[in-house]
């Protein structure tokens, strides 16, 4: 038992996922394999660090998350391994981690450099296959972290910089559009704890928001309290401020995309952050 | 042991699919879950209820089917589950059912409103995550229907006015190219037993089948019967008459789409459907 | 336990691939199953020939291999199951096992044709669903071979005509480009043994390789070891020569696609092929 996911950048054309999860099968054949994600942008790590960080809690306690978007594959940068929450992690020292590393962590984080838990042969391309796959597969199994490699300095390990949401003034953020999903919903990184209460009923009617060139007014409870085609805010499932259209696409309807600014303001009445 | 199928419009980009997927393990580690497809048209009902009245019969007695194609996420929508045929069903009441809940049903539909089988947190536009996935994995461990809330009056359920073949004289039905699939074929809604007996040998050739500006005369028994690029009829994987080319793309060289009207006449020598 | 992988021209749109899956589970519940690819381009045998002999060994043994790339589906085309290097493998007679069938191998090739193991009934156009599912989950529970039908004559199965790479002369090879990745990546058919020693340092500097309009200098041990933008060769994750850009994508920057010729040469200085 026990569960290993992948969050990658492969794409599902090429036969690169099978082999990852078919090298993970070779050491344990009965994990079970979750496809997270192999639609991370090439080579973007910090899209895959958003990413990591707000999945990982949905998964059972003792999941491991191998995260394999690595540009430095075949290079000098490490590979690394840590424990988190009660989840494993495992990926390469790119930034991939950052969310999960900005909080000081008492857990060691180690270095992955013991070939014994690697394929016998090892690739200059491929280390989702050679090594993260087979490493994954051990640390479902069980074993331990300080297994695969020396405990590193957590200070030394690479972060990247990542826009966070400002607090302009009293009762006005700044945040940004930080990814649109299929359904062309806006997802903004302005978290529910940022802005004031919105009980249900009210609406959060004292509240502003503005993206692109809309101005929407109140936060809604659900898509359907819209008609269809208006443009409408919503907590959405991170738990941050996301910008919709009933029934519609907001990113092609409103001109806007990854990367813009979103303003949140409300009015002095309103209480500060609940 | 058992397993779960999802039908839903959230595509493979995000990580919607992993996140139901990790949900759904953290009730029931060991379940096996299929992807039916996450291709639906966004918000499209009508199609997820075709494809799951398909599917269904393929998959294990036991299987939880759950559909999460759900517009009316956050709003009053009902959720609903029910037993049909060995199998259980799991979504919301906006249509998705129509094709399984046409031939009244003995077995009791139940509203799926107890949280004690919900994600401890339910957000306003995931259901997928918050609800479906672990009531889907609570079924699929053996829980009792009446476990999740009151039994409902199946005449109050909501269903979809989807259009049906219409026999508009001895020897011609009109029918609806329903589906497009990934290799070009034009699947239609004309079942196998509202044709003439199609016997091996005779290829169905008294039969005429138009579609867009296409004339087709008899029925093939495989693709390879007709040269390359020729435009053939055969009866497809649903039972149903499809329009093909054989090693071509029937939908772009016929320019037909998905909603073309479809009329198949045959001669009053041949015997009325087998 | 034991596994199934699934090589198909399927896509992922229409519920194909599902129905394969319930149809497998049918027979084998408890069987673990791995997509590697379903866009191998429709019908494209040699394209699937390829990538099924690049995967399989990355799989534990006992792995039943069903490709699904079936032109000829209802056609008196025969279907095959086989032992390979301790691997069964399970699909049409068409050529997709061209690469593993040109070494002359002991072991027997049957023809399927015992409907004991198909679905009760079996469609005219999908065989993957009534007989290639099935069948392959009967051999994953372990089913003889023998059971399944004949023993055929290896000589009378369909191979393809599959270009390999030519040695122009001492020193001079001339490949193709057989598949370009999701990065771009250029794989061609050479193979690192047709080469000269690469030894780690020298970075087979006296190799020139020569694709499209482009002439690159030396072998690569990582993208990251040349400037992002430069175009690299490397050897890649089917130890075959590849042609890459750091952080680029060699198949738009290069103007190169599959089918494109590739040569490379090197100084008689060099050693032979290694």
């Amino acid at each position: 038992m026990g569960a290993i996911t992948l969050t990658t950048d492969f794409g599902l054309a090429d036969p690169y996922v099978g082999l990852v999860k078919g090298a993970i099968l070779c050491v344990h054949p009965a994990v079970t394999i979750v496809d997270v994600t192999h639609a991370i942008d090439p080579q973007d790590c910090a899209q895959a660090a958003r990413s990591l960080a707000w999945i990982y809690p949905y998964f059972p306690e003792g999941t491991v998350h191998a995260v394999i978007v690595d540009p430095g594959v075949g290079s000098r940068r490490k590979i690394i391994a840590f424990r988190h929450q009660g989840h494993l992690f495992l990926g390469p020292d790119n930034g991939v981690f950052t969310l999960l590393l900005d909080p000081i962590s008492p857990d060691p984080i180690v270095a992955v450099d013991n070939p014994r838990y690697f394929r016998h042969s090892v690739s200059r391309t491929f280390h989702g296959r050679d090594i993260f796959a087979p490493v994954a597969a051990h640390l479902a199994r069980g074993l331990a972290l300080d297994a695969l490699g020396p405990v590193l300095d957590p200070d030394n390990l690479v972060r990247l910089a990542l826009p966070a949401p400002r607090l302009r003034s009293p009762g006005a953020i700044e945040g940004t559009i930080v990814a649109v999903d299929h359904f062309g919903n806006l997802i903004s990184d302005i978290h529910l704890e940022l802005l004031p209460p919105l009980e249900a009923g009210t609406g959060g009617s004292g509240i502003e928001i503005r993206c692109a060139q809309t101005r929407i007014c109140g936060v809604s409870q659900s898509y359907a309290a819209q008609p269809p085609g208006a443009p409408l805010a919503i907590i959405g499932s991170r738990d941050t401020l996301e910008i919709s259209i009933n029934q519609g696409h907001a990113a092609h309807d409103l001109e806007a995309r990854a990367g813009d600014p979103v303003t949140v303001t409300w009015s002095a009445k309103s209480s500060g952050p609940g």
